[in-house]
């Protein structure tokens, strides 16, 4: 046993060069259907204008405004869909509903509470100028207008507004293929029983889920072998069908830690050990077939603290998005913030709001092994190294990763 | 055709009278692996403490501290999962890796980085006391306390922690099955060339991502036929199996309208119009098996933003979440905000951070037909009717979409 020879990083200096060795992923068409949470790979502009047509946005009775107030002959219905044939009369109203198109020569709509109805005719009040209750072709969108940036996710509007200008499928970037994998003697798997010195492997199912939220496709390659040759038989067989390589435990420095020695043969190990708490032996390598590899340490709340601060920003770059990382918000200390002597401490915290501002308070004991500390956590606050910690009521940029309802 | 005769009500009224009817879907079990994004139903409650037992922190030497400092014998060692067996004799030292159990009689563990190794012995320097460097079996997480509340998300934290304790499967709520329907005359499928006065049905995509979001399992019923028979049965058919019913377009007041006599006819609308802008057609009904129906308006940001304000806080009481709204935070008005006369208006904005502060921008025109008011949005501001509107700089709450990067 021997102490790690890998230099300590500073975390900051460690995410971007992450950033820097992450690859944007190709290009594929998704449908319509599948495109929910998928970040576009190139700009779309309109194809034609929105509406195509004047449509009306009330149900009432398109006239001519020059006609003005007074009775007029009900010629004929222009629902949606069903046009009003040839064109409006002069003297004339056309029964319009909502969507329906502006007949020719109708300038504007008169909602239907605001007229008489009478057999055949309708009564139209003063007051109604040209231009009223109706859309113009391309007042929403004009041809040309360039609708949807690439980088950007997918969301609802986008996808409606995809679908408007009859885009039936859409380049998105494909999403990260993970393989997920935890390590050490130490683990049995969740039902089963723990004998002395076992625990369960609590990691795989947290990783899943925070893989999944980060928009991958994973494979749980379950627990690892504890021999070097066949743990690096069951990584090589899985690599080429994957883009990353994540790996729970067997990063610290003792003899039985297996998975550095694994990283290095297969490529390159650009960080090996952190200034960061919790996380220090947090690993990064990129592989000889061009994907990349985590090795996350095996306390729970090192591995999700580095998912967060280094795999999560790359699992989005992959994918497209424009701004890989967590949101961060302006948040007010409730609690005095001690400080680690030499490494960076993203400390964990609720959010509540008071007034106009969010507070934030701790959840409690900051060990790298109690999930208590992440579980219902809102947001991370980097707390930096040295003698001074920060004091309750200072103003701190926090991680945000979920807001309080 | 004749103007509503549905009430016209108050949008936190209506929002109200939604949630007092939406019930909480049944209890169901699932895998942890399934577990993301679910709900609690019932509290979980450690039924052992965590660490189950003293569990070293880093990779070192485990000791007695009354030995003090000095050449000890390494008398064997802990590995994780292979604790070392019997009491450590008096003088010795146990080879510790992290993970691993405490020997019985050691009480301190001091990191390799601080001794000198040499052959079958170590030499420990002065200043270790007990209790360094492990951690305390029960210190993490003590037996019978209360882990997580029912109504509490599942995240990556929670699952882990889930698993930690032992939990293969968990107690959540249903997720809700959702029926979706588009209908109008005018709508042809996307890829369809429209004709005159047609459009693409564009709120199917929009809604199903919303949907999805919302955490919904949804079946696409599609265009609905414009014969009131023809869509009774379609919709008759498909409710046993749902748990909600949304439709989108046909609830205006037009002679074409099928949707509210359809609800009409199968249980009983409780609004049928909201002093909402934009979104007035707005309709909710519950249906006789005991579903919910929502008949949102047909223009495509009416129906995303009625879905927001009443739509999505029910679906996500159905699934049990202890706070179904969307969160609120305080944001300064970086426009003129200009009221409607009678309707309360939910604007569409972008956030930028400007030092401490969040500043919402208008999206631009803000018509109900206008997809581009909603793409990118970050949140929606209620602007009350009246005179007045809300002058720009003032701080307003607004309802949170998505936070800025």
């Amino acid at each position: 046993m021997r102490a790690s020879t890998y230099p300590l990083v500073d975390p900051a200096e460690a995410a971007e060069l992450v950033l820097e060795r992450t690859p944007v992923l190709p290009v594929e068409e998704v449908s319509l259907a599948a495109g929910w949470g998928r970040v576009l790979a190139e700009d779309l502009v309109a194809p034609s204008q929105l509406p195509p047509f004047p449509a009306s946005a009330v149900d009432g009775y398109a006239v001519r405004a020059a006609d003005g107030a007074g009775r007029l002959r009900v010629a004929g219905e222009s629902a949606a869909g069903r046009p009003f044939e040839g064109a409006l009369p002069e003297g004339a109203a056309a029964r319009i509903l909502t969507g329906g198109v502006l007949p020719v020569g109708a300038d504007t709509v008169v909602m239907v509470e605001d007229v008489v109805e009478d057999g055949d005719s309708v009564v139209v009040p003063e007051g109604f100028p040209a231009g009223r209750n109706f859309h113009r072709p391309g007042s929403d969108l004009r041809q040309g207008e360039l609708v949807l940036r690439r980088g950007e996710a997918l969301g609802a509007a986008e996808l409606g507004l995809a679908a408007a200008l009859g885009f039936p499928r859409l380049s998105v970037r494909r999403r990260p293929r993970v393989a997920l994998m935890s390590t050490g003697d130490e683990l049995v798997e969740v039902g089963q029983e723990p004998g002395p010195g076992q625990i369960v492997d609590s990691n795989r199912w947290a990783l899943l889920a925070a893989l999944r939220e980060a928009g991958t496709e994973v494979t749980v390659l379950g627990l690892a072998p504890d021999r070097p040759e066949a743990l690096r038989e069951m990584v090589v067989g899985v690599l080429a069908e994957h883009d990353v390589l994540v790996t729970s435990g067997g990063v610290s420095v003792g003899t039985h830690d297996l998975v550095k020695p694994l990283l290095e043969s297969l490529g390159e190990v650009h960080v090996g050990r952190v200034k960061l708490k919790p996380g220090k032996p947090f690993t990064f390598a990129t592989l000889g077939g061009g994907g990349l590899a985590f090795g996350l340490p095996g306390f729970p709340v090192s591995s999700l603290v580095t998912f967060e601060v280094f795999v999560r920003p790359s699992l989005r770059k992959m994918q497209g998005f424009a701004q890989p990382q967590r949101p961060r918000l302006p948040v007010r200390l409730g609690y005095e913030a001690r400080p680690s002597a030499d490494r960076t401490e993203y400390q964990r915290v609720t959010l509540i709001r008071e007034g106009g501002e969010l507070v934030a308070r701790s959840t409690g004991s900051q060990s790298s092994s109690r999930l208590m500390s992440l579980a219902g956590a809102h947001a991370l606050v980097p707390v930096p190294p040295g003698p001074q910690g920060i004091s309750a009521g200072t103003i701190v940029e926090a991680l945000i990763l979920s807001l309080p309802g």
